[in-house]
């Protein structure tokens, strides 16, 4: 048989095949996915599961005229090849290449920008609203994951969509799992559902005013392709439960949908993965995690949750250990928040982890239930600063800025992952306030960081290179580039680490910047209101005469690429810095 | 009969009567509050209809060793006065007296503070767990009200609880009205589980695995109590279905429950409210809902949504006259703002009030579907700035600072009504970028706001007041205190008010502060990463020769007091700066 996939650039070209061709054409764009995923890394296993899925929308519906939302857009890839974006999937998630994730400014089919969870009712809906009130009678759909559509936030959109009379169509892809399995009372319940137990009684989404349909088999293509052209002309809210395998198509990929929901690279043949050359280094996640199990050992009065990345963070190892005392939530930050200040009330020293961005969704919770009552939860912030290909979605460079305004909070960044183990031992003893770690995605240099626990001093500012002329207050990991970025220098330069970025010892800073002329401020953050601006604050309420520079991440979104390619977009690299230095010292670059 | 309310000190008080004698309580109980409130002003509606609720409650569970949360706190006032604070209970809301809200650090039966909505299941649910781990048998009980259930956390708390054991007691209670009337899919629910049909069907709360009972009469004393002490003794998750009238026991309040939510002073028998001596002036609220009702009628592509606060934030007067193009989306700020991202797009001008402190529900979504997508949403932040009254739960404070951070949005702040008036006008044909304009709660001293709209330059630096020496750049509303306190100075001081506080014009900022020796910002809002900040950065990037006073918010929760109060302890009010300026100024004071 002649390929299909060649004749396929955009929708339009879909809908002259017969159903045998889109059945065929499945299989290919599998086989396609998995040989540039292989080399390439990336999201691999919900797109498989989506494959029947997406073509029979493009097949049934008018896109880009019908607005079609992929929610997170992890499974986006089949979408993205057949709208015009084949040719240049190989660059998916490169710097100047395509993004990770559905994105506006990059195809008309792209009805929505998404990387983070829940947003497709809400973005969906909105456009409905709309094009109805102006007479438009083109279609909406939401695409939404079992573990998505279970945030709140879905639920405010649910709730809303069923008072309207909006062309909206939530499709709900249900493959029993987000990155992690699935959790709570709504995924028990769609699993009974799909069991056949409990089909009418107690149907949650009718109760929300919706027609449901479903469940069906989301790799029968037939079925969906018929059961999208009934629900194409309907004037009110529709719910399709669609269920599918997540990494359908590769069998090691279905055997364990958590290492293969973004494997890296692997043999595109047996699936197997291929040798990380970083191996012999160990994740900033793995030092929180297995830290956290060590700590969890000795002391039962420990608690931990995560908001649906036991993996991602590695806190998986002490829910192994301990599932009564270190939970996954799902993803269901606001709750996760507020639920680790009630447990911390009831008595425990309660580490809740959560990525940087992620915690955006939950800042009234810590403002509002956590630092305003003074509870000494425990923030392990993740994938702090730069993040690499994930790009502009899941950039955690706000989160200095936007702690610095909470007051009761400290704030601490680790140089390194000696430093975040001992800060984690430290804090489970520290129950004074609440407390943010940050630190960041990938993998410390360090070998052998797990040393014999001390307790550590958070406010002392450490001296790491001792200069005359000028210093550099750096704080977290990015301290690594600096120190690279002076071994030219034979004694002008100091480096200062800031563990503790909030609260300040003014009159220490203070004492230490009258001894230079210049102070350059660091952080892997955002600028404007990051620790560099709080320097700024004791440098001019206290009239000193030196020269500031702030280095951070500049006042823009920072698109996908390497994390050293973002450094170096942000002048945070090595180089970058170094030549920075050599200006200030007068050195010839 | 003797009077039971004086016998009652605590809830232990309560154990010893009889049915007859609690049933009488309630009455003076509701006497009581109308009494104290009628006078002193708060929260009326919500308190009076939980009366029976409340005594309830405390007649059967072993509080404070079981723990109560009251979701948002509104109704908390019975709880108060069978707490131990019927004899302060005169001080409400007043600084140094009690709060509005429970609070933890004012008695050992406010088992969590509250303030904001749909955080109670989440902190009971951390209670009950953790106090489960440590062998503990008692209750927890979160009482919740149908507009705060159908917020998104609330149902991440619930989808959480129904896969647990925890020994946890939810509590709806239902009366159809949060502030405004509740809306939404949830609502139409609950109005039909009230009038008998679909009572088996389609239960959501048992879907989510609660024991599901009622609906049963939130008035009917026995019944309650019989109720509770069924559920008292379970040993996994209760959810118990209550029907209560707002404002029960007025009249008045029970017919007309959004006016007298919280009414100002009224007559305490005949429930007619007391003239307000503000009368002659206008909020601001009623600015921007009326001057966004007048470009509606000539603009129809210009369409409003708020969350849950209809009357609060004026709203309804386009609500009324176009209901199609402003919607109450219920509360749900997440909701609101990625669904007015979608309106957006399908060609509207959008614009989404939101209360201050409520947008930080929603920074994700600001960041991530707003700003990343550069999608021009206009974000009327109301109550910007002291609140006043409510205190630290809902001081609009932060909002520069957390919106510093954020690349792409515009941040404006009027310094009067007209200005916001013009703002506005001028707004709906900005549809480059993402705006937020900030305005502050209560009225506006200009009686004759109504003027011709004209549209104006955002980013121009008004010149306010002409002097030599010194400069303030002030932002916003706080400009009047400003000028009241340099009513003394004949020509030291220049005035600035600053519209647009993001982005700043760098070079025309540097071209004013070289003209002075010092500079003293201002703004309603706290000073880390604030406005002050921002110039900041400015001076010790451009090596300027000036002196830099801060002034606003300084890094603490602010408590409830009058915002005259608030201004006071910030050092913002007219004398505190005056003090300062003529410090500045070398004039003896």
């Amino acid at each position: 048989m002649a390929a299909i996939l060649p004749t396929i650039q955009f929708p339009s070209d879909l809908k002259s095949k017969t159903m045998e061709e889109l059945e065929q054409l499945a299989g290919e764009i599998r086989r396609f996915i998995i040989d540039v995923v292989s080399v390439n890394g990336g999201h691999l296993g919900a797109s498989l599961g989506v494959v029947e899925l997406t073509i029979a929308l493009h097949y049934v519906f008018d896109t880009p005229i019908d607005k079609l939302v992929w929610d997170v857009g992890h499974q986006a890839y089949v979408h993205k090849i057949l709208t015009g974006r084949k040719e240049v999937f190989d660059s998916n998630r490169r710097k100047n290449g395509i993004s990770g994730f559905p994105k506006i400014s990059e195809s008309e089919y792209d009805a929505f920008g998404v990387g983070h969870s829940s947003t497709s009712v809400s973005a969906a809906l909105g456009m409905a609203i709309g094009d109805k009130l102006q007479g438009k009678n083109n279609q909406h759909i939401a695409v939404i994951g079992d573990a998505s559509i279970a945030s709140g936030m879905a639920f405010e959109a649910l709730n809303h969509a069923g008072v309207t009379n909006a062309r909206l169509i939530v499709v709900l892809n249900d493959n029993a799992i987000g990155i992690d399995p699935s959790v709570g009372a709504l995924k028990s319940y769609l699993m009974q559902v799909k069991q056949g137990k409990n089909p009418k009684e107690n149907n949650m989404i009718k109760s929300l005013n919706f027609d449901y349909s479903g469940p069906i088999d989301g790799h029968d293509l037939k079925m969906l392709i018929n059961e999208f052209q009934r629900l194409k002309n309907k004037n009110k809210p529709q719910f399709l439960h669609v269920v599918t395998t997540k990494g359908k198509g590769l069998k090691k990929a279905e055997e364990n949908q958590v290492l293969y929901h973004a494997p890296g690279k692997f043999d595109k043949i047996t699936g197997d993965l291929l040798q990380n050359n970083q191996q012999e280094f160990t994740k900033y996640q793995d030092v929180f995690g297995l830290t956290l199990l060590e700590l969890a050992q000795k002391n039962n009065k420990l608690f931990a949750i995560t908001p649906a990345m036991p993996t991602g963070s590695s806190l998986k190892y002490m829910m192994d250990a301990f599932p009564d005392r270190a939970i996954d939530v799902g993803i269901a930050e606001q709750h996760a928040v507020t639920l680790a200040a009630g447990i911390s009330l009831s008595g425990f020293t309660v580490f809740c982890t959560i990525y940087s961005t992620f915690l955006q969704r939950a800042y009234d919770q810590l403002i509002h239930d956590v630092a305003l009552q003074n509870i000494p939860v425990i923030f392990c912030i993740d994938r702090a600063g730069l993040v690499g290909e994930d790009g502009a979605t899941h950039q955690g460079i706000f989160d200095i800025a936007y702690l610095n305004a909470i007051p009761n909070l400290k704030i601490l960044a680790p140089k390194d992952a000696v430093e975040l183990r001992q800060t984690l031992y430290t804090l489970q003893d520290a129950n004074s306030q609440p407390v943010a770690v940050r630190y960041p995605r990938g993998y410390s240099s360090e070998k052998n960081w797990k040393v014999p626990f001390e307790t550590i001093d958070f406010s002392k500012i450490q001296k790491i290179k001792k200069g005359t002329e000028a210093a550099v207050f750096s704080t977290g990991t990015i301290i690594e580039n600096v120190l690279e970025a002076l071994n030219f220098d034979t004694g002008f330069f100091s480096v200062y680490h800031f563990l503790q970025i909030k609260p300040l010892n003014e009159k220490a800073i203070v004492d230490l910047i009258e001894r230079y002329q210049t102070i350059i401020t660091l952080e892997e953050g955002v600028i404007n209101g990051g620790f560099g601006s709080m320097i700024n604050q004791i440098v001019l309420k206290n009239k000193l005469k030196v020269t500031i520079i702030n280095l951070g991440v500049p006042d823009e979104f920072i698109e996908h690429a390497t994390v050293n390619e973002q450094f170096i977009y942000c002048g945070l690299d090595s180089l970058s810095m170094q030549n920075l230095f050599k200006k200030v010292s007068n050195v010839s670059i």
